[in-house]
């Protein structure tokens, strides 16, 4: 076997082993060494490739990918620097439990720390952010194909089991590197795979069923990346609490009417009221998915200090930042859906918070005819939101999202980067969510965040697409004029507000994309009804940072009265 | 002692070290967890703030400056994603031996790894690219000063011992975060510190004795990022050998005239004739710096395989990547041109050098007269460049560098990422020289570079500039056209090529710089000439990927024929 032959024969089997497993994409930069598993990926029988030239946004790219789809996405990129660029999104990807395949393509050992070019120790690169990371051995004319596609089962399937997360797999060639397209390449056989669940131990079971009872509880559900399944509506209306949406739970949109009056999508705003607060301390609360994004929720929790505070977690690395969390049940939030119960709870409890929330939303559309700020807009903007995905930043977008988004039967996934809330990446997430779920999506984002990954819209240029993308410009860091540091005057704009005078008509231009620039409710209903006749629209929408953190505690004050009245 | 007290004296104590240990310049992105050291930065006497809000190009920026003064620059960065995106800028710095303190705020311990946002491990988080890394202890009531002090001296010097390169602290702080900006704060005196310099051993002294005598020998220079001290001058005029000087030797700017015909700034051009090298196989070869960017260079040498081929390095990680090399002298380049030596060498084999190079550069301007290309472009760029810095590509601008500029008098100093020599923060890298320099500074770049890190142009919004971008615009990935894969049709665009259709007169306006597109020398010298009224002035190049294979290589064989028939 000639040296081309074993290169071929190896890189066949890679991809091949990948899409057998499941990994069904992937996302390429362009690069030299990478060249030969390039080629495989662009000859392997269903696989579809992407590209991206900044491998930062092609990480985040198949970040959003995975998260929608809730399936590995192959990376891919050559050596040096190239695989540094992976990094903000492997750490995000790591807390956000999102199966990635990180393939980085590598010199061989002679190459390595000895100043040859474009060379760099990428064995355990990304360090503890990765569930694995392995370095493979050279193609080489013996047979090392039964161990390679044994070693990317384990890959796939540690990407792919709780807590998800990305591997990491160096693969080093010699030149020449260029395969053979015409070679045949058939397959040893791959693993067979039955995959399992955590499901309730008899125990857990039986301490859940006496729980369940009680009146005063709360289900609390936070990041949820795929629709509920059927039994969940059945298992709330039974168990009768009140359940608290976090704006990632995917329980704001495709809610069925029936159930409507479960979802509480205002706690955020409730649980700003003293009063309210009071009045509702639950005895137990349930959360399945990470810690909300809600502050509000977490300070109540905390000072509450329930009971019995179970979280549902497959994960040994239980998420609790506050410390109050009494059980950890290492089971899929699945299994208790599927639990038999028998409740027949009252709703007295439930009632508080429906009668509360109800009031909320009353404040808010007066609130809306009243004022002009973000939030006002924000509104203004979810409201008309058909069947779609809805990828939000995780600065002010994601708070807009809690107080804005009213629970609906409308079909809107919503998706944000929570595993380490940066505000990088996020334009590249919200095009990879977009090419897996092949549906219209919207990016709701401030202007710091577009800028930070304006290099996303590359992806715009390189494969077909179909994303809205509204930005909040603010012109600087909105979220710190919410901090304690805006209290202090010296340096607030040089550190925080950091204002850069940049609008994105231009940038629009550069990528082809429809724009309009808006600053009220009319214009911005407008522009997202204008017919969209580019693979990007950017509305873009001017506000004011001092004037929102006014009207936003005009909206808190207001609500608070008239809660304190009710 | 307050807890507000106590993080005011700890973060002014951290600056004061910094600046008292000579690291007078701060990169600075925006974030909430950094702010007390945000703070600090700006109260610090002697301490120059920077900011820019993309860390991948903060980073890239600091590595520019810390290059081109030689000073460590510390880097600040909030918790988060946001460190992670130090990570492609840490690599180069490691590589290129770049000193730099890197400074991530985090969370403190119960708030790492429970969930709680923006938190990431960040311990070790840049693994083996960082030379050390600490974890600080939270500012607390109990005098912690000395030890600060002392761990923040120990950064410093690691960073700046050779090899030079970053080093990582992470620093802790609960909430609240403000600082007492009028409390005063009293030094308790910093470590005296005295520098060494690796000198030559007395049994390499008279190793090296002999050897200088030889005639047949080469000086080979790497990248420089300091002028050569003035020894060096007559230390070449004594030793005779042609000095071979790779384009970021910094000795094609600032030459001597009567140094001037001991620089050899045409081997990568003479080394593709077969003939030439048989005709100058070397006896010693000598070596200071990095191996040098030419690949025609590294195959001679390889093939020649010198008796002696010494090269000056004063870290144990030689760097040999052909395993030719047969004496390592720990020690600084410096100390060869201090030291004594008697030679008086004929000039023969010197001369073949300087004739060779003579023809060529004949060769090279009649080139330039017919044919229009990427290379004669740059040439026309090259030639009018007065005092100013000129930051390279790593791609193809730095083997046009190599091919066309021509050793001078005028006052050019020449930069590139040539660690990992990646196509990512070059943009940044430039802003940082000029940032450094304070001088006018250029940027000689292809087209993917730019955009990948279009966001350095945010730089220039935060703070003054002076930059002059070239983009050398060819549609893609102009190197691989050199590369084996251009033989190979199917998917070379898709991979390789990568066009991506974009020009940047948008982008310029975006950023509010002066813009000129050209095509023809005429144009391209008229849009240099034109007075500069921006803080950044981009020049757009359109030149054609297949048409500069086609003249380059027009170019090669034209000299080979007049070398073989001189």
């Amino acid at each position: 076997m000639t040296s081309r032959e074993a290169l071929t024969e190896y890189v066949s089997a890679f991809t091949h082993s990948l899409v057998e497993q499941g990994v069904t994409d992937a996302v390429i930069s362009p690069g030299s060494r990478s060249t030969p598993l390039a080629y495989a990926c662009m000859k392997q029988e269903g696989m579809t490739v992407y590209r991206q030239i900044d491998e930062r946004s092609a990480a985040y790219f198949a970040l959003g990918m995975a998260k929608a789809s809730g399936k590995p996405v192959m990376l891919l990129c050559t050596s040096g620097t190239a695989a540094a660029n992976y990094f903000p999104a492997i750490v995000e990807a790591y807390y956000a439990r999102v199966p990635l395949i990180v393939v980085t393509a590598d010199r061989p050992h002679e190459l390595r720390e000895v100043g040859a070019p474009q060379a760099i120790n990428q064995i355990n690169l990304f360090g503890s952010h990765v569930k694995w990371a392995t370095d493979l051995p050279l193609p080489e004319t013996e047979n090392q194909l039964a161990f390679l596609s044994r070693h990317l089962h384990r890959s796939v399937r540690n990407a792919s089991s709780e807590p998800k997360g990305p591997v990491h797999i160096n693969v080093p060639f010699r030149e020449p590197l260029r395969i053979d397209f015409e070679q045949a390449y058939e397959s040893l056989g791959e693993i067979a795979h039955f995959g399992g669940e955590m499901s309730l131990s008899a125990d857990s079971q039986a301490f859940l069923q006496d729980l369940v009872k009680k009146e005063k509880g709360l289900l609390i559900v936070g990041e949820m990346t795929a629709p509920m399944p059927e039994e969940f509506w059945g298992f709330i209306q039974n168990l009768g609490w009140p359940v608290l949406a976090d704006p990632l739970s995917n329980l704001r949109g495709n809610v069925p009417a029936e159930a409507r009056h479960f979802i509480i999508d205002s706690y955020d705003a409730l649980l700003k009221s003293e009063a309210f607060k009071e009045d509702v301390v639950p005895e137990v609360v349930i959360r399945v998915g990470p810690q909300p994004v809600s502050k509000p929720l977490t300070l109540f929790l905390a000072a509450a200090k329930p009971e019995k505070y179970i979280v549902f977690d497959e994960s040994p690395m239980l998420r609790d930042a506050q410390s109050v969390v009494t059980h950890h049940i290492q089971a899929s939030a699945n299994s208790l859906w599927k639990m038999p119960m028998d409740t027949g709870n009252a709703n007295s409890y439930r009632e508080k918070w429906t009668a509360a929330s109800a009031l909320y939303w009353e404040v808010v559309e007066r609130h809306c005819q009243e004022e002009l700020d973000e939030g006002v807009l924000a509104k203004v903007f979810f409201d008309r939101l058909e069947a779609c995905d809805l990828i939000v930043g995780s600065s002010m977008p994601i708070r807009d999202v809690d107080t804005f988004f009213k629970a609906t039967e409308r079909d809107v996934m919503v998706y944000a980067n929570r595993g380490a809330n940066g505000i990088d990446g996020v334009v590249s997430t919200a095009f990879g969510v977009q090419a897996a779920k092949q549906r219209p999506a919207y990016l709701f984002i401030g202007d710091l965040s577009f800028l930070h990954d304006m290099n996303g819209l590359i992806a715009s240029k390189m494969q077909k697409t179909d994303l809205t993308i509204v930005i909040m410009n603010n012109d600087g860091g909105g979220i710190f004029s919410y901090l304690p540091q805006s209290q202090e005057e010296r340096h607030f704009e040089d550190l925080f507000g950091t204002p850069t005078g940049l609008t994105f008509g231009d940038a629009a231009k550069m990528y082809d994309a429809q724009y309009a620039a808006v600053e009220t409710a009319e214009q911005l209903a407008e522009a997202l009804d204008q017919p969209k006749n580019k693979a990007v629209k950017i509305i873009e929408v001017f506000t004011d940072r001092q004037h929102n953190v006014v009207t936003h505690r005009k909206l808190w004050s207001r609500f608070n009265e008239e809660l304190a009245t009710q």
